[in-house]
């Protein structure tokens, strides 16, 4: 007779702040996520900064929790690393408070601890300081993650820099993300390239500013998508954005899947793809150094002075019509 | 006929990224917590900051979400300041993580923001970014909260500074936050004077500071109370904690509720009470201070050259025992 043992498994006790607490941290948390900082201090580290500093949060509860591309601590460490990015900001300092639900694995979590350092190498950043909350079963869905990040500022994109004749750029076919979740929880198997997006943009933000690039807006273009960045930035700085629809990057399995669940993909979440505004002239030369990391890098539209506050989507026929800010359900839990 | 009209509640769609989500930032977190940096910056916020910046984050799942005393925003709002105080930083720049099930009634929603904006205005401390998620039905508890915080240091208090014949002070009375949610959850009437110590603790550290106490060391006892905070200094830095168990300031009611239901009131949790160390000749000078907000503070122990790395508790009969750091399952989601 043989039996399997069970898998060992997180307990309340876990977050007790007692002996069990302790050890988690020591075992799991610092062994994979250690540094001299986070080894260091007590509850807050203590950072040497100067000038300004961008400060941004997100708390990440995507299901399912591993994806083809990705997986939520990858993008726990990603998410954060692009607000700081997009802000114009090395980024250089994570928190990480993890809620997790009584029952979870130890393997499962050490899994998503391990998406954590390896997603932190791509930019450098490090985690100084976390918190650890274990809730009984039935009290959350298996374990939400929450990383605050810190970092010195060497741009100051803004939206409020935008004028007419600004080019509008994306980073590489858009709506990845959003369309393989959807495809994940329709249980549709993912054939040809259909992956997540999910990466850690900093190598080409640091790549745009050294090359003196004046980046006028940036944003990445997650819950909402494509068509949530533009229209906040149209309506924010009331100019309007023209967009040429043949010039947007998608894929035809995105486009696929779209067509098929009745999604539009400007409207799909991204993990891993940003949008720019530059001036005209810097174009061409953003485009070349997008296109070193993401060969489908395109120029999309300009910004302009005609329906102030709008963005409008030309299609190959010459047919205009508006690219609303997306409304209701979307996809819940996507990042 | 009359009917009731159904609460407003938060729908999935109010973290889609869309227009619902961003009317509930406009409606209720902008009006609520607002100020000229979250108007101002898109996702990640501009900080003009300079020299050592101590960085935290907690999250925040305490149940029930109003007790005696605070409620969840509070509590959110109270300990990251906190943590922030005990690293003699002044705190100064907070981000806020929701993430919301769906249904929650904007009341209460409405209502934990409002405790955010009352407790912030303690310290000072200013929401600067935020997030939101809403989770589907049965995929969380109700509403947690994630709070992160920087703030610049002004004196860097750290157990490694610890020697022997510096005294420990506790701000106040200890086991509330503890005692209170315990009896909540068993469904007593309190009676007395029993709430929460939930409190913003920066005026009194401010007023230590200011009166040039050398404050050694500084915690916050919260989830593993004045046993864990006693323990992690004396095994850290290898030295003893002797501690006069009748110094140590506890209410008839904490201490009925802990013999009633067999726990040791060093070992529950304060989100509103700190222990801290001074050289010995400050001791009286620190109680002076901490008295002027809470007269229960008091001198309970000194650190020590013997049973190093261990805690002796010594009883009013003279007999001695060990104060363990604390194991096992203590109360789940008490903060």
């Amino acid at each position: 007779m043989t039996s399997t043992p069970s898998p060992r498994r997180i307990q309340l006790s876990h977050g007790g702040g007692g002996v069990e607490m302790n050890q988690l941290i020591q075992k799991l948390f610092f062994k994979y996520l250690g540094n001299d900082i986070l080894l260091r201090d007590e509850d807050a580290a203590r950072l040497e900064m100067t000038g300004p500093i961008a400060f941004t949060t997100d708390s990440f509860t995507v299901s399912p929790r591993t994806f083809a591309g990705g997986d939520l601590g990858k993008i726990a460490i990603a998410g954060t690393v692009n607000d700081l990015a997009m802000a114009g900001a090395r980024p250089q300092y994570l928190s990480c408070g993890f809620i997790i639900e009584e029952g979870l694995t130890f393997s499962e979590l050490e899994q998503l601890v391990k998406s954590m350092a390896d997603e932190l190498a791509k930019s450098g950043a490090k985690i100084v300081c976390g918190d650890t909350k274990v809730v009984p079963k039935g009290a959350a869905d298996g374990v939400f993650i929450n990383t605050s990040g810190v970092g010195e500022c060497l741009a100051a994109p803004n939206w409020k820099s935008l004028e007419a004749g600004d080019l509008i750029l994306v980073s590489r076919d858009i709506g990845r993300h959003g369309a393989c979740i959807l495809a994940n929880r329709e249980g549709m198997s993912l054939e040809g390239n259909l992956s997540s997006d999910c990466a850690t943009l900093w190598p080409d933000v640091e790549r745009l500013l050294n090359a003196g690039i004046e980046v006028k807006a940036m944003r990445d273009a997650t819950r909402g998508g494509l068509a949530a960045v533009l229209n906040e930035w149209a309506n924010g700085r009331q100019l309007g954005i023209d967009v040429t629809q043949e010039q947007v990057p998608i894929t035809d399995e995105v486009q696929g899947l779209c067509e098929l669940f009745g999604f539009e993909p400007m409207e799909l979440a991204n993990e891993g793809t940003f949008v720019l505004a530059v001036p005209k002239e810097q174009g061409d030369a953003a485009l070349e150094i997008l296109r070193l990391s993401q060969p489908t890098a395109a120029i999309i539209g300009t910004v302009v002075e005609q329906h102030l506050g709008k963005v409008v989507l030309t299609s190959p026929w010459g047919s205009q019509r508006y690219l609303e800010l997306p409304k209701g359900e979307l996809l819940p839990r996507i990042c």
